[in-house]
């Protein structure tokens, strides 16, 4: 056993994995941040209202009742966040798990929003028709769902969608990545550290594109019941 | 190169690396989700109070500056996590850094005040006399300091301390974890992932322990000028 390859490898996913994770974290903190500021500013707000109060004046209800609508939209969209890093946090502990590939695909995406509209970019997910069971690395499969996005990112078309289409084809669940392009593929990177993910999690993936469109289809054998 | 033992050891790797950031990510999401809870309690005492105007009464000044009081401390602390969740989150991107092993120390520590409570332990660390600066992964040294805790937890004396000190011999950085144990420490696990960690940054290790107390080692080189 060669140490130095064993090395080296072992460096490739470790580092590469917490790249992703800490993208992730880093991407949701940004967004939490943002949300504890603005809560931060509303209870401003109210202290400036307690100061009129003291003068004298009369707070109205409304006025109380719209920074507390303020401040509940604020939570509310605080802790869906929060529910969903703790759903990604979770995922990491199962080698090889059954799940439904929408959920895990849908909580994805959510968490990556950030990062695609700093591309002026929206993530589009289509809903199977069908609901689609696989059993693999849930976390790999989100890592080379995440990296290929972002692989596409730089050269996908402003102001457009990345469409992620999931689907059954035979006894294969397909994840199809689409977008239109910029003309740049040339800078497309070679996704060698993602061909390796795909291939721990025995993946196949087919890549093609034409003038308007650039495509990416990853295929994920469905356990036998 | 036998591509099973390379398999195994990515595996190991990949999902032990993933462990602590899911472990350390899913607590901080607990706590926020608990910082928030509180926010969207807050929020319905000033509804209430609203409609305490409404059917008119008079608000007090002071009632609404002690729900804003309250509701800054909330976001206060929330902004605090999410600042030390964010610095983790960027500690993963460095191979070999150099850094303020205290401050790093620090961090992590925070982020598993949660982890060490809920077993009735505090967790408290010693600022050492002079910055002591190592060059080294930051993510698998803080790993290890993670697993070591995290290995004694279950045998520590309940509603004692674990006492983490850095210092400085000759051309070594040294952590000592130290705690009163209750009696238990055959239960200590083997520490496989954990030697192996350690190795992987060129660390060294010595464990002890007599009737009362155990006691951690870890000494790790730092680089000459």
């Amino acid at each position: 056993m060669n140490s130095d390859i064993n090395k080296k490898l072992q460096e490739q996913f470790l580092y590469q994995g917490l790249g992703f994770c800490g993208a992730i974290t880093a991407s949701v903190t940004h967004e939490l941040n943002n949300i504890l500021g603005t809560i931060d500013q509303l209870s401003g707000l109210l202290e400036d209202l307690a100061l009129t109060l003291t003068q004298g004046d009369v707070a109205t209800g409304n006025q109380l009742t719209a920074i507390s609508d303020r401040i509940f939209k604020q939570t509310a969209r605080g802790m869906t966040l929060v529910k969903r890093l703790n759903t990604f946090a979770h995922f990491r502990d199962d080698v090889a798990a059954k799940f439904d590939i929408y959920d895990a695909v849908e909580n994805l995406l959510a968490l990556m929003k950030r990062l695609a509209l700093l591309k002026k970019v929206e993530l589009i997910l289509t809903k199977p028709a069908e609901e689609i069971i696989v059993k693999t690395n849930p976390f790999s499969l989100l890592e080379i769902i995440f990296l290929a996005i972002n692989r596409i990112l730089p050269c996908t078309k402003k102001e457009t969608v990345i469409e992620v289409v999931l689907s059954k084809q035979n006894s294969d669940a397909v994840i199809t990545i689409k977008s239109m392009h910029d003309g740049t593929l040339t800078r497309l990177s070679d996704g060698g550290y993602l061909r390796s993910l795909i291939s721990h999690i025995s993946g196949n993936t087919k890549e093609s594109f034409d003038d308007v469109y650039y495509n990416f289809e990853l295929k994920v054998p469905i356990p036998e019941r």
